[in-house]
């Protein structure tokens, strides 16, 4: 096997060829507007090694890539009681479905799709302020990533708070159900936000790295959260990451991944690295064409699947 | 970390104080009479060492965990062809729901609902002769498990085409939208037999190796199927293995896992083990209570989720 | 108002004209090989005159208008215990879905969908012998239309027997629920045979004729079914006989209607008149593009919907 | 048959001794506070006569009987464009559900579903100031009831816009697929007062009278819509006006008839009368337990079902 940073390179470059890329979602201005070209690449391994490659340190709006990130944070903060309002199943519908809720009296199926994730801001947002709730979640992401320099781009959050109305939908409709607290408004603006998140793909796979290290902090040691816990969002990232192409990329791909219509997708391969790729043009499923391929790629070359017999 | 001799063990002396031991399928006579205080579970290390306790000699009716090794034969025979006939996504409803075949165009979602496995039945079956294909099967799994011993039950192949009519229904509804060939009635004979198919857990978890071992058979090292399908039928078994409950055995056990109605789980840790335990009450998911529990702490004791980080 | 007669001939001629005439259904051969050129139309007045235009006097297969005398003669012989089995709503979706099922526990919502009148067919069929119960069918439909000249066409029946996956799945799938007899393959024997039942738009006029008035055969006055029963009919026919475009047309036509798939609608005027068209070119709904286009006319120009004041 | 009069006072009577009388709706105080022993009938003759019994003069809450209004009103004003947004489909669902939004693009199945109603409110509000549109509806209900003292019960209005999460999901679903324009909130808004209209049995009654009248106010004999519109009001409220249990009354009681929650329904008898009843306990379906068996008292003692023949 050629090393690491002579598969990224190869990686890049083989993207950097490809005609067919997707298209890029148009439903709010700042992400119409991003190039097509647009393609990077960063591994993290175990080790604090980084290899990156194509437009790595340009910052996007990683999306629903957060979700992974609201998810530990509302873990952290207030551990399993939050499965009592939303499930750990593949929702088998499209991300922003409500047929699911209707028949589920109003529990998401699980914490990646949009309503589940909703309703996670409403855990974290808890009691506190709204610009508080932001705040700790921006400080925790930069936390994750050792960087204080990664911003919510609030035009982003603002075009999001515009055109949401699927998602005022979703957060009016699981209060109807009862589950979402009195704040609906106040959780929407804290989802807006997040999904407005925006770090580049070296930026994002240091912030994955607790992923890789059964919840560990890679300087301090420190549980981010339990390893048990760290595993189970793995779990979760690999049966529901993908939107409804989940079980597709499981598949072909085989590592617990998160993607976002932003093009970016965080993957983890357990123990071993912390995975961030990026590529505006998103295929029919909604995730990133390139990098979808570019994730395939890497375990073909390297073997990282987590089906593959470990030492194979 | 105890040996696994005494894991196992302590496993089966654990789930024989069980007091909560689920419901017994009903359906069909032989089914419902099986004892509640049955439980068994084999282990079968890469090594070739085989630890087994409890019922682990008494076979079983294996019902949908067969679905594994008719896929396997059809990918064998067949190969990828298969996927234009077949899903690879969790279905997100109940193991024999119509409703998504309705939606999707007679397609169903993966090979372990119900309508998939009658469509791989239908692609196994092919235009060979009806006796000769449930043959193919039995010996397929014969030579899987190195056993000539084991057979089908007749009684209840016989049992499950009396009252199987969900299933006619759902072969029917397929060959309406032109996924089945003429041949409806033999494919679903064929389907009824390989649920019959009767294993103890000793044979179940031999006849699994191929899926810890990329896909060789443990003696010869002969490919049966290629490593990358291998790891493939491992992460449709993590996914889709069990039911409508897949995501949360994913979350809560994270090693592939295929279940059926009469209480056996086939599991997979690549690279390192194949499992059966069996216990014929069943969860309202439908799941082997004690199965899943077994299953659940040998995974704790083990560290054995393929979302640990390799030799943490 | 110009006398019935004249409107019958002008809607005839101006449907002669008409270019845009629907699609003629083609999953049998029988229906398909129908001239497109096609149209009949047949007006029964409540005094017994009888007014005809076109092919009116061409038998055609009346596939689910059959429903109707189906319906009848179940009632007529078991009463109102029918409606354990089969519910009395617009089913909202396509007529042959078998989604509500699923979420109804295989209760058909309405006997004209055809879930529901397989389990009339059923009902129907009792413990009788499969070819007496279709010969009481026929003898019915001949009974009603005073012509015993009124045939089967065993050829549609076979290739309906032949292509009817969809509906074997039905069948079977409510059998799963328990709502069905034991005899499955034999309702539907019946089922496929009424509906091959051919008759032409006088003939079919003419065995409507109970339906305008109260449920009383014509000449001899004897209640086929009762008042009561005959204006429920007459309802359901109104809410549910235009598959799902039945709201549609009781908006634009406004009086009661049953069609079927071979372009034929039978209607009721209640106390004026029963109404038979043809025309074999199908609308997107599945209903007579022509047939549907003529009641609206002979609507318009004589104000018979059942939402005029009466004597307007 | 016994003169009207006597009739609308057997009905009360019977009705008054009534132990079953359903569940008064318990979502605002308002509703619940309505004593469950309520029962009032009115029944306006063609010739302005006017049967009254019961509490017939105490006002109650309309609720989705003002649909029929409102929907009056935008084809009044906006005419049959209004079918671009909204369907004439029966549901085949509940009243407030969503998933038939998302199987079809965001346009509602008809306009008595709450879904298709904010439509219809949104086509009134058009670019009017808010307020002016609530007092253009409560003129026109006023208007069509000769009765300047009908009010909008300002209380309940706050109540279901307080309560009214489904509602707000539903209009934000809605304009997520462009079908309402960009004021959802005051579209709720007018949406939230008219359910809130305060009305007698006599004053509902009364102010249906056009629609007995094919569109003719009974004064002055102007056409407040076309006759044909008026038909149509009529053919959707046998179709769609009693939520999911529509089939069900034109089966049983056979006339045209819009339910609400508070327990009025209004009747109509084209040609003949205009009926109001109420009762506030609900049935299963959410339709007047009382109020359903009224009418259906109402309709076997005079033979008032469309489905009679005339003059039967």
């Amino acid at each position: 096997m050629p090393d690491i940073a002579t598969i990224v390179d190869q990686i890049a470059t083989e993207m950097r060829g490809r005609v067919q890329r997707g298209t890029v979602a148009s439903y709010i201005p700042r992400l119409a507007n991003v190039p097509l070209s647009r393609f990077g690449i960063a591994v993290v391994m175990v080790d604090g090694t980084v290899h990156v490659a194509g437009d790595a340190n340009v910052p996007f709006s990683i999306q629903s890539v957060s979700k992974v990130f609201t998810l530990t944070l509302a873990l952290q903060k207030h551990g399993d009681e939050l499965w009592r309002r939303v499930g750990r199943e593949p929702s088998g519908s499209s991300f922003n479905s409500v047929v699911q809720l209707e028949n589920e009296c109003g529990i998401p199926r699980n914490p990646f799709i949009n309503a589940g994730a909703i309703v996670v801001s409403d855990i974290v947002l808890g009691d506190a302020d709204t610009q508080a709730s932001i705040a700790e979640l921006l400080g925790f992401v930069r936390a994750l990533a050792d960087d204080p320099s990664i911003e919510i781009d609030l035009e982003v959050a603002q075009s999001e708070a515009a055109t949401g109305f699927r998602n005022i939908a979703l957060a009016n409709y699981m209060k109807s159900f009862g589950n979402m607290s009195e704040r609906v408004g106040d959780a929407l603006t804290l989802y807006f936000h997040q999904c407005a998140l925006s770090l580049s793909c070296r930026q994002l796979a240091l912030a994955g790295r607790y992923l890789m290290l059964d919840g560990r902090a890679p300087r301090t040691g420190e549980q981010i959260i339990s390893a048990s816990l760290a595993r189970r969002i793995n779990a979760l990232m690999l049966t529901c990451g993908h939107y409804d192409a989940s079980g597709e990329i499981a598949f072909r791909v085989g590592i617990p991944g998160k993607s976002g219509v932003g093009g970016g997708i965080l993957a983890i391969v357990p123990g071993i690295a912390s995975i961030a790729v990026w590529s505006p043009g998103l295929n029919k499923r909604g995730n990133s064409e390139l990098g979808t391929s570019a994730l395939e790629r890497l375990v073909d070359a390297t073997g990282w699947s987590v089906f593959m017999p470990s030492g194979a």
